[in-house]
């Protein structure tokens, strides 16, 4: 399935016509977060060191972009769904109790679990804020069912550990909740003054894009050496949480297979030998040719949507954010 | 300061006209939250078993009696109110660790502390969603803005622990914060539709009435004997949190007070004797009759505003919370 990596975009490639607008986003952010209370202040600081690589504020100038735009507001909105998601991987740290996020101290554990509930709280409720100001309740509408899909997705994920019941419809419907729900709002959002054939087109392409995002996200954790170990860290394995390559192989293992990944998920902290088996185990059984296959589906599908758009160099960019998305290596 | 206990307005002769009122609001917070999720509908018909007084529908629904309702929306905006109320609670007990809310085990307790931080955000973005579906973004611009401040008071609460130098400027705005902006948010959407003076009135009335309710709260912890033990509660010391009572007796104490006061804070966990003491300390040098004092004042400015409004049957139910909140045992 990998194609030549030479021919792989990568995010930078994407990213550097929209620079400018970019780095007005990371202002936005900074603006709409400002607080004069010196502890917000001091987690603000540590968020920004943090900073992701604006994938979602991408997606968004891009569907801006490929829409009629450049809109004014686009850079504003892309702002407050980077936000939202910051929102979330706040709460989403402190609900793991996470450690680490993109190399990092998380601010679970760099200040508190309670800073961490109530931080997520002030940066959603800034991102509202910020979308009421802009005085127009389409992009409200969107972001807010964005928001409380992510929510039920983070319950679905609850149940996903430890149940090797869970099929892949349950995780369909997780990634959806969880991952596909703000892609495919942002690149709504992005279109919100477009007709309401693109508008949807675009809602539709972010949806089969976030699709793709998350499975090549858990088919890399099962892939992908760590600088430290030289291994894949099986991360999800370790934590017990049940994705799709595990899904698609459970039902081709052997019985004695199916009893090590059974052990692996009663094991209160699996051991590597552990991890690194059952990763065989998944590998033979055909679970990641399985999951990435599903992916480059998800991919064509997304690929489709964007026929619905004219013709524009923004459009042939979300061509390749697809593109990245299915073969970015982490 | 206590009035003649006949004279007391309890909260069942507030609430009677309002009672068709009251229960309608009960049924659209349930239609809300309402979710094809088992997890959520379970956590849901907790929340509903624990369901509270409704005072913050109350002032919203007699907030829009008072100024030319009764409007067909106000019985949605109190639902909402109610749910972000809702929200904060289960977020607040997650951050406090309680154990208890109303007597019923609390979220965090009975499911998980993951579970109350996802919920907490299902609450408040369901309430959001709510929002926007009434198609007028003045209330929303009401409610976010309040919804970040309770954020900010939450920040100020877990500055306000173990801090003897925590003063009563800090603990106005912590209030303000925490307590009295969602009784002003209520206040002020129930009025939404009135003339600005009202609007801005009610707004002014519901801070200050915000402002009595949490001090005289803050002093009920000091006074108000419990059922188990026939002791004040002392809830607030043993879990280190410095109130009006302790900020208005400190200077005024002798120099082996404070340091029974220090010990206390520094004691992981008081024991009911130390307490118990500095309970005593707090009354000898004056603190209850100071915050009463205090929590007076803000009445009489509570009462002052509603001379703002026309003089109805409703205005007057306001008034009577005002009584209420001052009076009030519990």
């Amino acid at each position: 399935m990998r194609t030549d990596p030479a021919a792989t975009p990568n995010l930078a490639d994407l990213q550097a016509p929209l620079q400018p607008r970019l780095a007005q986003v990371a202002q936005e952010i900074r603006r709409i977060v400002e607080a004069d209370f010196p502890l917000i202040s001091e987690v603000n600081s540590h968020l920004f060191r943090m900073q992701g690589k604006l994938f979602r504020p991408t997606l968004l100038l891009l569907a801006d972009e490929a829409t009629g735009g450049p809109e004014r507001r686009a850079v504003i909105l892309a702002a407050i769904v980077e936000l939202i998601h910051l929102a979330t991987l706040v709460h989403d740290d402190s609900v793991d109790h996470s450690v680490l996020r993109r190399g990092m101290p998380t601010i679970n554990s760099l200040f508190s679990h309670q800073i961490s509930v109530i931080m997520g709280d002030y940066l959603y409720s800034r991102a509202v804020i910020e979308l009421v100001r802009l005085d127009d309740l389409a992009p409200l509408r969107v972001m807010s069912r964005v928001t409380n899909e992510m929510t039920v997705g983070e319950m679905r994920q609850l149940l996903a550990h430890d149940r090797l019941s869970f099929d892949e419809d349950a995780y369909d419907l997780l990634i959806r909740a969880k991952t596909a729900s703000l892609l495919s709002g942002a690149c709504e959002v992005g279109a919100i003054g477009a007709p309401d054939a693109q508008r949807a087109a675009l809602a539709r392409f972010g949806d089969a894009l976030g699709m793709v995002f998350q499975i090549v996200d858990d088919v890399l954790d099962y892939t992908e050496d760590e600088a430290m170990t030289g291994k894949p860290s099986g991360l999800d394995l370790r934590e017990h949480k049940v994705t799709l390559p595990l899904i698609a192989a459970l039902p081709r293992m052997s019985e004695a297979g199916r009893r090590q990944v059974a052990s692996l998920m009663h094991a209160e902290e699996p051991d590597a030998a552990q991890v690194a088996r059952v990763i065989a185990l998944v590998g033979e059984a055909g679970g990641l040719e399985y999951a990435r296959d599903r992916a480059q589906r998800w991919a064509a599908q997304a690929d489709t949507e964007l026929d619905h758009l004219p013709p524009s160099p923004s459009r042939e960019l979300l061509r390749s954010s697809v593109a990245y998305a299915l073969e970015r290596r982490r």
